[in-house]
């Protein structure tokens, strides 16, 4: 839990109290996931939201030819979960799945509800999170219709470098939006700059 | 300032009272841009956000070959403002002008703040707020990376039907990320889909 606390911590500039942490803590629970092992197939409801202490997952959707589109890694110190099944309570049309053994801190929407209410600290966290989140995927969104490959290649290079060495290719491809062929030919591109 | 009571009702089931809508009150402006007229302009700080009341505008960027492309549109009940540069108050990337003669309620980062803090039901509002529009602009994420034009019109035609009426057709491609003539073939095909 050590993990969590750190980050609530860095959130809200060391602001929860220990008793505070400890109503956070009753709330999560832990759960391992082997790598390939689902944490939300299609279909299912997204029960819990995740918190990675160790690992990585992707979230993606599977279109009706076959190929496979990610939403989103989540990796250490982030959040796995569909947002729109866990609180409408909606059948999910991502999969999440884990591409490496993760350690995993389970909330529930009850539990999360709970939690905004029961411990400022908690609430501050959640809406920081919210707000930096509603700017990243602003900024993806906006790569992603004004952008060209290389730009986009260029932009996960500064943002996310972990990405490219933990991930492979086409998965990268994929999380781009483009075909592993373009993403081959942008890395040489890129990595031949004068 | 009923339009803005009205939003927040919604989005709070009716628990605000009064004397507490009086500070709202107190925090927003009124403010009218004639059609043309700029909300923001790259390059400076977002220092405002705006509630719509009545008419529209759009966000965007133009890139280095002089393109635009299209972010977002606001229209009436929804919100203007770069999030990023109001919130970390760096420049903005973006233009946000009137498509529309306007009348919108500008509220400040710290008149935001305050209110959060000051007003329980605008703090709900606010989360609830940013909880359907991170799941808005996933989805149109997904749809940016995972589906051809085609999907990505059909959806639009799904979701915002009062856009295709409102604005030309050139801002409806950019907003999709897709060419003019691109959005042509598709609402033919579409049109004639048996």
């Amino acid at each position: 839990m050590q993990a969590l606390r750190n980050y609530i911590d860095r959130y809200t500039a060391g602001t929860i109290s220990d008793a505070d942490f400890a109503v956070v803590k009753s709330v999560f629970r832990p759960r391992k996931l082997r790598r390939r092992q689902y944490f939300l197939q299609a279909g299912e409801v997204c029960k819990h939201f995740a918190f990675v202490v160790e690992g990585a997952l992707r979230q993606y959707s599977v279109d009706e030819k076959g190929s496979e589109h990610i939403l989103n890694f989540a990796v250490e110190n982030w959040w796995a979960g569909d947002r729109e099944s866990f609180v409408m309570l909606t059948p999910s049309q991502y999969h999440i799945d884990a591409l490496e053994d993760c350690q995993l801190l389970l909330i529930t929407n009850a539990g999360l509800h709970d939690l905004l209410q029961a411990v400022p600290a908690f609430a501050l966290m959640v809406r920081e999170m919210d707000e930096r989140n509603s700017i990243a995927t602003q900024k993806r969104l906006y790569a992603s219709i004004g952008h060209c490959a290389e730009e986009r290649y260029e932009q996960l290079v500064k943002r996310h470098p972990d990405y490219l060495q933990r991930f492979p290719q086409h998965m990268i491809a994929s999380y781009l939006g483009i075909s592993p062929e373009t993403l081959s030919r942008v890395r040489h591109k890129v990595l031949h700059k004068p």
